[in-house]
């Protein structure tokens, strides 16, 4: 039986044009993009050209572009380098409750060093709206650090529409969008919107991991993280990894536009909802505006820890929440102020353009199972 | 007519075991190891297995191993994140003047915070020996950070030696050894040695960019640099880019032993003395206790770039110096006190396992052929 991977915001499969890719650039264009000689010049077009797919997917130029080792990397660059840069303009911060744990702990951390932090929280449809986060910022704000779609519960909060309020505020102030969660799926548009930077990362999007890109605007100033040679314009230094650089190029040139992929995401969340959406003991958390590629529940009663392995078992793969926490508590659902019976039997099944209705019933049917097997074990031994 | 690399202290063409391996990850075993079902699991396990390799490479434990996106990230969290950690007890720093950039530029930065650095320059040799290191020390020295192996001359540095010394005049400072360039063809006792920090990187030893490893001794203690999700015990967050440890894992058992490699470098390094060594417009700068795989020359009266150049049109590789620097002259030279003339002329010759003595003799003929004939231009241009 072929495996159903529900977990596509945890990590992707590399799709075969991007493997290939890695594949070329690993044996045969090998060089060192920095070397000054024909090894070196080829592998640094294969860099070029991916800068080029990268900017486009981000709705950006080339050269605002630079490559990192993922998205913890890029956001850590965004948050502290734009804290920095920005020293004597204020020490106030302004993000929410519900980032993924590389904006998260990078604020808490400047925390700790004497910066405030408010941290804005979803309201009862699981929405931040642009009027909140325009109201939380500050004359001495000097960093708004909002995601465009957080990874557990697929929220989409308008940052974009916040951007003109908040320059009113704190003109100087840095915005920072995470999109890892956004990219290759929603329309992107890093320099149309506004934002001073912007994060995507390439194993989401059927890229390789440990590659990511983060999107600086023009004019906007970040102290670089790192010391070291000359590469990627001195924000981000190291030998380039141009097999991965250029497999997320090739990534990226194979994902469908997204106005294309989302009946289809549409389409298969529709179907579970048809399927498991009146059973009393699922409870779905499905926020105003979310997008429909991670659809979030609960199965109260139920530890998500032995859904997701009794689903594993059947080669079935969701997860609980961010893969990031590795089994701790999800400090979104405990923002989400979900009770504490459907935080523990929370399910994330997050899609990809490759699944398929089936997939879907596998899903839905592996679920039942569980249920009921689960719950006759637990009557055998407590009966 | 084959290609002739040998720019192998630049970058390393992958082996085919490390591309197979990281194509397995990328398409088969892809999921996120620190995802709790069996997709993840089953890359966890080949995360595990390298860790296990890459130990065994720098002569330490599994559990020291600290999983990098290079060398260049690793040099940083020890340096950052040795400083920071005994921000209390001083602020002095002893290195070299010929470090690599990743180290170079990071102290510089520090010394522009406010430590003291003191910087070793070579002798005559090319050479820092131990005692000169021990002297620099002091009672608030907290970071002592040299290379094993200089990454233009091939000089040895012997650090290993120093330890001792260092630890009578500053028992709490961090010894950090960058060696990138030994990895894999030096044996390296990373614990035996009682470094508390170690960097080496897949990339220069058939393995693919984009990944180094950074040996942490039990009870050293760095300040992270990267703040996120809980992987690498914290020290370095990120979705782990399993594709790329595990292929360094499968790089590192390609590796022959180092006593059964070196005989090969020697019988090449001494077939290139025994065709240049007489010739009146070729100096060699062969530092003593010079590892055999780093031959450098000069050839004054021609720039590096151009005898580059010529030679890459004949499939030949080789380098200026360090691609990290990218035609900028080199400051390793500079610190070696040698004439304009020969900095400028200066060509490194860096050799892998898979290098012959054809590749020597193309290289030799080639370089003739240069000579020659951006002679003869010359004389056409102003005759």
């Amino acid at each position: 039986m072929p495996q159903v991977y529900l977990d596509n915001s945890a990590t992707t499969r590399v799709c075969p044009a991007a493997a290939q890719k890695a594949m070329e650039l690993m044996t045969d264009v090998y060089g060192n993009p920095s070397s000054l000689h024909t090894m070196g010049f080829r592998a640094e077009q294969e860099v070029t050209a991916a800068r080029k797919a990268v900017a486009g997917l981000m709705g950006a130029q080339p050269e605002q572009i630079t490559f990192t080792s993922g998205g913890t990397e890029a956001n850590n660059l965004a948050v502290f380098g734009a804290v920095t840069a920005h020293a004597r303009e204020g020490r106030h911060i302004v993000t929410t409750a519900v980032e993924h744990a590389s904006v998260a702990a990078a604020v808490d951390q400047l925390e700790q060093q004497g910066y405030e932090v408010t941290r804005l929280t979803p309201d009862e449809n699981g929405l931040i709206d642009a009027p909140a986060i325009v109201s939380a910022c500050r004359p001495d704000t000097v960093l708004v650090a909002v995601m465009l779609v957080n990874n557990e519960t697929g929220a989409r909060f308008p940052l974009e529409e916040a951007v003109a309020g908040i320059r009113k505020t704190c003109p100087k102030a840095h915005v920072h969008c995470d999109a890892v969660q956004a990219a290759g799926k929603l329309p992107l548009y890093a320099e149309r919107w506004g934002f001073d930077s912007m994060t995507v990362s390439a194993h989401k999007i059927h890229g390789p991991k440990g590659v990511g890109a983060l999107y600086l605007r023009r004019g906007s100033r970040l102290i670089p993280r790192t010391y070291g040679g000359k590469q990627e314009g001195g924000l981000r230094p190291g030998t380039e990894a141009a097999p991965l650089i250029a497999a997320f190029g090739a990534a990226v040139a194979e994902l469908p536009p997204p106005h294309r992929q989302m009946p289809h995401y549409a389409a298969l969340r529709q179907h579970l909802l048809d399927r498991l959406g009146d059973h009393p003991g699922i409870r779905f958390h499905l926020p105003k505006f979310g997008v429909p590629y991670i659809v979030h529940l609960s199965v109260p009663g139920y530890k998500s820890e032995t859904l997701l392995h009794f689903l594993a078992q059947r080669e079935i793969y969701v997860s609980s929440g961010s893969a990031c926490s590795k089994g701790a508590q999800s400090p979104v659902l405990t923002a989400l102020g979900l009770p504490a019976a459907e935080i523990d039997s929370a399910l994330r099944v997050s899609l990809c353009r490759e699944n398929t209705q089936e997939d879907m019933d596998r899903f839905v049917d592996g679920l039942f199972e569980a249920m009921t097997q689960l719950a006759s074990r637990k009557e055998q031994r407590y009966g």
